[in-house]
C-alpha cells in the first residue's frame, strides 16, 4: 500500500530536503521516524528537492507499507508528529494509487520568494526573506513576469547545463509581484522548475526592480538560454514551496 | 550626551529584553557592545521590557556617552550592527535631549499579535504566531475589541497585584482583530500596558472567538478588576512591539 504525506517544514536547520550521507536532511529525519515506527528501513519518495535554508508548505512525500499494517493511512500526520521535531510537521496523510509518484505524477507547483526592502529588516525574517536595502521598482517587476508565462526553455535560467537534463522546457502559469509596505512577494507557478530556477529569476527580477536591467532581459535569456545574461542567484532565505499538485 | 536608539529584535534566543545576572537578555548583550565600544561600563535604559519570546520592531534604548565622544550620533546604528548578533538590529540611533527617557516619555505603543488559526501550523511560524487549531470567529473577536477603546482600570488584564503600581488605568487608542486567510492579528495601540495585558486581552479574545465567553466579559474583567474572570495569558510567541512614540 501506498501512502502519501504532506509536509511543512522549517528548512533552516538543514541541508535540504533531499536525504545526505551524513543524515543532515530533512528526508533523513523522515526515514527514520518511519523506519523506527515499523522497525525496518523505509524509503520514500519526495516530489521537491529543496536547498538549504528554503522551506515548505506543502512537500509531497510517498512511502510502501505492508499490507497487513493496521495503520488507518490517515493517522500518519498525528503518528509521525510525535516523532518528528517541531519545525518538520506532516500537515496530512492518505493512501493513494500505486501508480501514484510525487515527482512524476506532479502537475504543478508553486513558489513564494520574500523580500524586505528597506534599510534594516526585521531580525524576525532573517530565515525567511531576503534583504534588499536599496529602493526597488516592484511594478516594473511586477510588468516583467509577463515574459516569464508560458511554456519557454528556461536553461538561461539555471544552474545546470542541458547535458544534465532531459529537457529544460517548463511551462509557467501565473507570476506576478506584489508589495506590501516594506515586503515584496514574489508568486510563481508552473508545471516544473529547473535547479536553482526560481531563485534566478528572482535574482533577475531584483535587478529589474533597481532598474540595473530592462524587463526585457527575461526574454533575453530564454532566447539565448546563456545563464551568464541572467543574474546572480537569490539567497535560498526568503524561498518557500507553497503549493504542489498531483493527478492521482 | 544622550543617546537614542531604536532596535528590533528576534526574542526567540533570549531572556526578555530587561537586562538579567546571568546575562542571558538582550539588554545584556547591547550593554556589553556598548562598554566594549567605550572600555567602560554603559547603562541603558529600555521603554520596555519584553518577555521571553517576544520581538520587536521598535524597542527604544538611551544612553549616556561623555562630551568628549567623537562618534556622529546617528553612526551607532553601523556600529553596534558589526558588534551585536544578527537577531539583534539598531535601526536607528540619534541624540535627544537630556530630559527624554524612553519610559517616562513614552506617549504611544503599538503591540501586534498573530495566531495562526487551523490544525497544523507551518513551522516557520513556530516562533512567531500562535496555533489555534479550533475554528475561531474573527469578527466576533474584533467586535469584543471596542470594549477595551479609552481609559479604563485594567488590572483584570495584569498579572501584578495593584500593591505593585502606582496606577492600574491606562488608555487605549486603538485595538482591532483582522483575518487574513489562516493568520488571525490583533493589533493594540495605547499609552501603557500592565504586566501581560495584551497577552490576557488576547487569551480573552481567544475564548470570546472560540465563542466560549460572551463579548461582554471584556467589560465585566474591566468593572470587577478581578483576574480571574479573564482567560489564561495567551503564549509569548505571537506577540510583537510593534511601535512606540515619545515626546521629545
Amino acid at each position: 500500500m501506498k501512502i502519501y504525506l504532506k509536509l511543512s517544514y522549517d528548512g533552516s536547520k538543514y541541508n535540504g530536503f533531499q536525504k545526505q550521507p551524513d543524515g543532515s536532511a530533512i528526508q533523513n529525519l523522515l526515514e527514520d521516524a518511519l523506519s523506527n515506527l515499523f522497525n525496518k528501513k523505509i524509503v520514500t519518495q519526495g516530489a521537491s528537492r529543496t536547498d538549504t535554508g528554503v522551506h515548505a508548505f506543502a512537500q509531497v512525500v510517498t512511502f510502501e507499507v505492508d499490507d497487513d499494517v493496521t495503520i488507518p493511512s490517515n493517522k500518519y500526520d498525528k503518528i509521525l508528529n510525535q516523532r518528528l521535531p517541531n519545525d518538520i510537521v506532516v500537515v496530512e496523510s492518505k493512501m493513494v494509487d500505486e501508480s501514484f509518484h510525487p515527482r512524476y505524477s506532479c502537475t504543478q507547483k508553486t513558489y513564494i520568494y520574500q523580500i524586505y526592502n528597506g534599510e534594516y529588516m526585521p531580525p524576525i525574517y532573517n530565515n525567511y526573506m531576503t534583504n534588499v536595502k536599496k529602493p526597488l521598482n516592484a511594478e516594473k517587476m511586477n510588468e516583467a513576469c509577463k515574459y516569464l508565462i508560458g511554456e519557454h526553455d528556461f536553461l538561461g535560467f539555471s544552474n545546470k547545463s542541458d547535458n544534465d537534463l532531459k529537457s529544460t522546457v517548463r511551462e509557467i502559469y501565473s507570476a506576478n509581484v506584489v508589495r506590501n509596505g516594506d515586503i515584496i512577494t514574489f508568486e510563481i507557478c508552473g508545471n516544473g522548475f529547473l535547479y536553482n530556477m526560481v531563485r534566478i529569476i528572482v535574482g533577475t527580477l531584483i535587478d529589474i526592480g533597481l532598474e540595473k536591467r530592462e524587463q526585457s532581459v527575461i526574454l533575453d535569456v530564454i532566447k539565448s538560454r546563456n545563464r551568464n545574461l541572467a543574474a546572480q542567484t537569490a539567497k535560498s532565505q526568503g524561498l518557500i514551496l507553497k503549493d504542489i499538485c498531483h493527478t492521482e
